[in-house]
């Protein structure tokens, strides 16, 4: 009950790290769609190992293949299937741990929680999942582009380097280098420290930020499912996720009232607010200006260092990264904040439509 | 399709602030639970309003009354439906804001997305209706004892003042001041500020830190419904709350994975870690140890100051907080942080149950 | 996990039948609908005891008090409560089946089921709870009226004693006896015999009929949530019911595919099908024809004789019918069959919003 | 989102008759159980085309590839995918009714639903789809095969010709003819009514009567998801399906009381009933006696007639069936209503690990 996400634009995502074939069934996605074959790939390629110096050296193509949903190149609105084949698995890199447990990784938690657990790659507990979650989302942003609403996240910070504000950045300029950090010079920072952590067999940490524009007012619903708690929620069910915050986040609490306030003024009969502390949402509900939001991410739990753990039967036992990974994890993790981020909003856009009579 | 949660402890919960009654239907708890009103009324108690000089100065005793799902003392399986009756309303006090938006309140919203708000109070975007979570909640805490897991929250910041970190604090103190802080020293700064704070007719915000003890391994469900995506989503579906974080948050950012990672060891046949920047939560799952977090809560929105807004017609108007509100929301906020963690937690080990054959 | 219903438009009942009050929360309704209290009353007395020599004597007044989600006479889109106080309660009429399980009622598997039930009046399985529903179902009714969708449930059959088909009847006649049927002769032959079979001190059983016209093309989802497949979950869910039908039903088997398909043709633009065996759903989406389907109900399970039973302690025991009840159902059974098909109907009209761009 | 059922035992289907496959998700599959493909295969076998004389010549292997959830031979407790390409497809076979409603099928109101629909073969509304129910329906069996519930349907009715009721027939005997009627002597009639309705260029009509075994006391969730009522949503959730009667059914209309309630005694410590007009079901729940259901399927709608229709634009049309057809469902019907209501009685036990403390 754990791989659906979503009320009425769901997805359902399935497979191993080392299994036949990872994929997702998109369930709730409107008729008469154009889906844009091209344009998933290219969200794929985003996410997809190999593509820099600073990520794993692994090489998946993640090429994809839809098994329903689409008839003449337009989503039918029966359930739109997609899938990935695993390959370029080494399933040897992982025999030791079929046995043991890696420090803070999931080996532990799944064997107690299932008594058994396929151990190669990490099995579900793996990030391959998330490009499952890409490829749905590509279908969330091809929704989304008919309502105007744009999403783009990109690295703000890595183990301390930091980039200025998103609205002292042009977000255009994310993809132009391969920290996805839009500031040239924080990137050209952010390369060199993944670099030099990558040399000394370590990982390292970093934050990264969604901005979503063009949002129409009123989407979300208040109480539990408010636009950020989701939004929080798909955060933080990526994997090596360790806190979301939206608008002002931790920094307002700080403020007084009279400063955090945003006040409203009329923009050519819209409503506006002059500052933006509410991160784009009041209520629970969108009110129409920037939402953004930061999601910190953990330095990746592999690294190429030896590290004290315990078996199953808990004997004391040394346990190293072996394989191919990635020495941060933020550059690749922009694609899936922005996929989930898309997923959250096409189910609202479509929740909304119930709203009124 | 907003006012329900959890998959099976479900609540659901109504009323507006200003209505005949607010109140919730649990639906899902197990029968045969002992359901003791005098905690539900003392949890219900550290909710309300007017309890010291640093919180609003409203007057609702928050008396409760069970229609349903009890017989005998003990929980039968069938709904348990509690309801409140609001008391002490002062509806004239909100008219200025029949047609004006308070800025940073859910107005605006509201009336976009609905086209129609009972304005009285805030209505169903009033912090009052988060009394039925917390009625929800102590059942929930009820569950939770039988499991061995107890669920401290408290004011770890207001404004910048900061207390220490909870592993140095004795959470019993909690309860021995007014702010809600177990460290007297920093409790004291904390109710200087908020008392300033409220003679300059402002707010201010802070954070809550919730830990939960003696937790099963094995709860919470990987890849959507993580332990700490429920819990975040839990958090940010509370009024005013602006971010969450887990375990190492956003400070682990700057660890290398080498320092942040958890070893493990055998502490007399059970599986521990030596540090726990996890916050007891690994690939989704709680392993044991403790699961900790932190929630930001925003400066309380309404300020007895007046603030530029527009009208329903998008007239420009001033806008001025009456009747009485509080200061800081945080104080108030840790018996709402509680119960929110409880309903997940007592989810999690019900849906546990299906886990393995 | 059992007393909610509909995914959109979604109730959630609660409530014993000598508790304190039965209600229902209603989450999902647009805002903006008139909320027609006085429409709400009339449908509450058509279900409520006592109203016709041939129903239970007991007297309950079923006055309903709306706890929340409207707002000067609209519903403003947040959880509309309905509470139903109950009265005339005579617990001791049960205190013989405390321990006695009564045949064909729910006593011995709730007991099994449960460990602990509320016995007095049969608790939460009595068909008390369906007040709350037929409260719902009322404003389903609203909703669906602004569609054009009128939903028309009459008494076809009791024990023997059949109308002639719906398309022979004046639907309109239907509340002008007290038996609900809109045949006047049949009507009286079914009263006749409900009468004789009071006197007898023992119960019998019926069909009720339910027609919905004017609903729009393409309501239902197909697959698991088919608009026949929701209608008969719905059915089902009622107290006694044993068995759904629409269309042709199990007449249906006997016929060729040449006799039983429904040709279509083209009236005045409109898609319009000849016959409508299918009963005005194919593929389990509607398609503009009139629903119908049959409901049929198990004699009442309570009598006014000795019968042979256990105890829970397993003993053998006469346990008897006391109290007040009904000779046969049907009658007051036809406006919960009509409040569950609204139900159903609002939140398909409501689902629908969502299946294409 | 009407393509998933279960709470938490939960299938999510995909597929069109004529894309590249079909498949299933089954999502919360408990861990741990031993995953039988050989059995799964044999389950298909019975479901599939071409089988014998009286189905479909058309020649379809569906063999299947489990592409998740299964690591050395036992379910992981992680979303169990099960993928059948589709083969010998003549998706030209259906190029007349792109343009042209097929009467009694799903061509009109997919259309009207969706503005798109997927002609070929039927698309999503091809019962091809049961496939992977079937898939799925035999891993429930493996599951309920654990608790000792066995579940035996087979065909009760052709076009008028009846078997015996089912506790006078050896339901060992169903697979030992072609129709898949324990009675051989009216097995015989069937299937030479069955071949003259083939040679006739029409079809015929049938019941599928269900029998579950063994169930345990306590399953199903009262109020709205009685055992019988997601049994009847999910056999009225099969293509085809008019009618759904569990017990007693319509017959017990005609039963007064006195006659119809089942009377308990205890046998050796067990609670039974004397008869068992109740189906098995009390109040919704499970009593231990058998579970027996029939379920009306009609005359499959594609006959090799001409027949009137009208196309997209609304002219007048005739419309012939092609392709290969069956004539009669109900023998292939038999596995598939099993496997659907063994979904549901896996996804009952499971809840029910959640009724008591």
């Amino acid at each position: 009950m754990s791989n659906s996400y979503g009320t009425l634009f769901r997805i359902t995502t399935f497979g191993e790290s080392h299994g036949p074939a990872i994929g997702v069934i998109l369930d709730g996605c409107p008729a008469g769609l154009e889906i844009d074959e091209a344009f998933i790939q290219s969200e794929l390629s985003r996410r997809k190992p190999g593509q820099s110096k600073i990520t794993t050296q692994r090489k998946e193509d993640d090429t994809f293949k839809i098994l329903s949903g689409v008839f003449e190149g337009k989503s039918t609105g029966t359930p739109l299937t997609i899938v990935i084949e695993n390959q370029d698995q080494r399933s040897k890199d992982y025999s030791h741990i079929e046995n043991t447990f890696r420090p803070s990784h999931a080996d532990y938690t799944y064997q107690a929680k299932y008594g058994i657990r396929d151990h190669r790659g990490g099995g579900r507990s793996s990030a391959r999942e998330t490009a499952a979650r890409v490829a749905a989302g590509a279908v969330a942003k091809l929704l989304l582009k008919n309502s105007g609403v744009t999403i783009s996240a990109f690295v703000s910070e890595v183990g301390g380097i930091k980039a200025p504000h998103y609205t002292e950045l042009n977000l255009a300029n994310t993809e132009s280098n391969i920290v996805r950090c839009p500031d040239d010079a924080t990137a050209e920072k952010m390369i060199a420290l993944i670099d030099q952590v990558r040399l000394d067999r370590d990982t390292i940490g970093g934050v990264v930020t969604c901005v979503i524009k063009g949002s129409p007012v009123g989407l979300g619903e208040p109480v539990f499912d408010k636009l950020h708690a989701e939004l929080g929620k798909a955060m933080l069910g990526i994997n090596a996720v360790k806190g979301f915050v939206y608008g002002s986040g931790f920094e307002g609490i700080k403020l007084r009232g009279s400063q955090h306030n945003d006040e409203f003024y009329n923009e050519g009969g819209r409503v506006r607010t002059r500052t933006n502390h509410s991160g784009g949402v009041q209520g629970g509900i969108s009110n129409g200006e920037d939402i953004y939001f930061n999601v910190a991410f953990k330095p990746v739990a592999t690294i190429m260092q030896d590290q004290r753990s315990v078996d199953k039967e808990g004997n004391e036992a040394i346990v190293s990264g072996k394989g191919r990974h990635d020495p941060c994890v933020v550059p690749r993790a922009v694609p899936i904040v922005e996929s989930m981020a898309a997923l959250v909003m096409a189910d609202f856009v479509l929740r909304d439509r119930a709203s009124k009579l």
